[in-house]
């Protein structure tokens, strides 16, 4: 069934314009009676049914709440160091797919991609649509954002979170492995745990030193060295799993 | 340090031709006393030092084997319905680096993608490389192989696993989450683990009949609905976490 993100606060009826009326109306030709799932800002998701539609605006009555709890208990933000190319399309796809609460992007020592302000914009643009696409398509109950931000404005944003790690691999080569099961038994729910990644070449000695200055603890992802695309996705099936599959 | 995989087993002094001694004495145009990994087809994995190199061959010895264990405990096989595009690379890819021992690619219901013998035999050709590659970056010690089989053929191998699983949507999507974590507790080391994954659209119930008569169990992987790519991700993360950083 199809899913739409709605930027409001619950409520049990729904008048619905703009983007998701066309997706309803046009691409899907929906009609009175249809049944979607919405999702409104403050996470709660409903089965929602279509009572009535014209060319401006769908008026929907919830059928019922949506009874799985599809987010992580705690809320995961994936900071990655600019990397090449198409690589940030598909830490935000995956890592979207896979359970992520939002993305920062920063320019890492290490990063050879340079964007300026508009290209950065345009950047962002696309992709929050990406996550946008992939949250409905992966039954997310609350939508990733995408955030580009500064070194200092990543650094002052530390004391947001419950806990910050540093994906680091050194740590995975000298075989540090207590670090993120640790972090994963200290967290409580609804706590948020901020990870950094680095760009292809890594985090510098500067960043490392850095960012653990600010409170920020090194960490392994096991014994294999992982491209900075592929980390993310690690960390977040990880936590899935400790957290949705194991208790 | 350069990282090479050899189809022999084990020798403490190697000569080296071909592809390797090609990419050694070209292409990092490597001398005397120069150090690389070389990886054996037995899973030994040693650094050795250049004795003599020239426009046949390379000589090397043995300065001491790699000390950490690169391989998971178990070894995982992935087996996708052959998906649309470019997924497989992705999946071969970034499943090498996440640790699989190998992939199977066979003719799911779903499959849009239909590949001839010659379309196929190339195809296998370049996901080799492609695996080759990611093992060298990830620096694995063993190299998965990329297989394409019929249905018959695959559910004809089930015979040689300890346990086989077939990733379902609906089993996330009905909550299920014990059977993987079971699995795990279950699997010794050395022991041999099928993953089975639907191409995009998923399994059909005629192929989830089939696989669960031939003894494969159903598995779910958390409440959210991955991408016929980003499951396998999700598989041998979870497997990494489960026996390289808990136990």
């Amino acid at each position: 069934m199809q899913r739409y993100f709605i930027d409001q606060a619950y409520q049990p009826t729904v008048e619905i314009t703009g983007e998701s009326h066309h997706h309803m109306s046009r691409v899907m030709r929906m009609t009175a009676e249809d049944q979607v799932f919405l999702v409104f800002n403050d996470q709660t998701a409903i089965k929602a049914r279509i009572t009535a539609i014209d060319n401006e605006k769908v008026m929907l009555e919830e059928v019922e709440k949506e009874r799985l709890q599809r987010e992580l208990p705690i809320q995961i933000t994936i900071a990655s160091g600019f990397p090449k190319g198409e690589k940030l399309e598909l830490i935000v796809q995956k890592g979207t797919e896979l359970g992520a609460h939002a993305f920062i992007a920063f320019p890492g020592d290490s990063s050879v991609a340079k964007w300026d302000a508009k290209k950065q914009n345009k950047k962002q643009q696309r992709l929050n649509k990406i996550a946008q696409e992939a949250a409905e398509q992966s039954h997310r109950q609350a939508l990733p954002k995408v955030n580009f931000t500064s070194e200092k404005e990543l650094m002052a944003a530390f004391a947001d979170y419950d806990a910050v790690l540093i994906a680091y691999e050194e740590s995975a080569k000298q075989g540090e492995k207590a670090q993120l099961v640790q972090t994963f038994q200290q967290l409580q729910a609804d706590q948020k745990l901020l990870v950094i990644f680095g760009p292809e070449g890594g985090l510098t000695p500067r960043e490392i030193e850095l960012f653990q200055t600010a409170g920020a603890k090194l960490c392994g992802l096991g014994p294999r060295i992982l491209r900075t695309e592929t980390a993310p996705f690690y960390l977040l099936s990880a936590a899935s799993f400790y957290y949705e599959l194991q208790y």
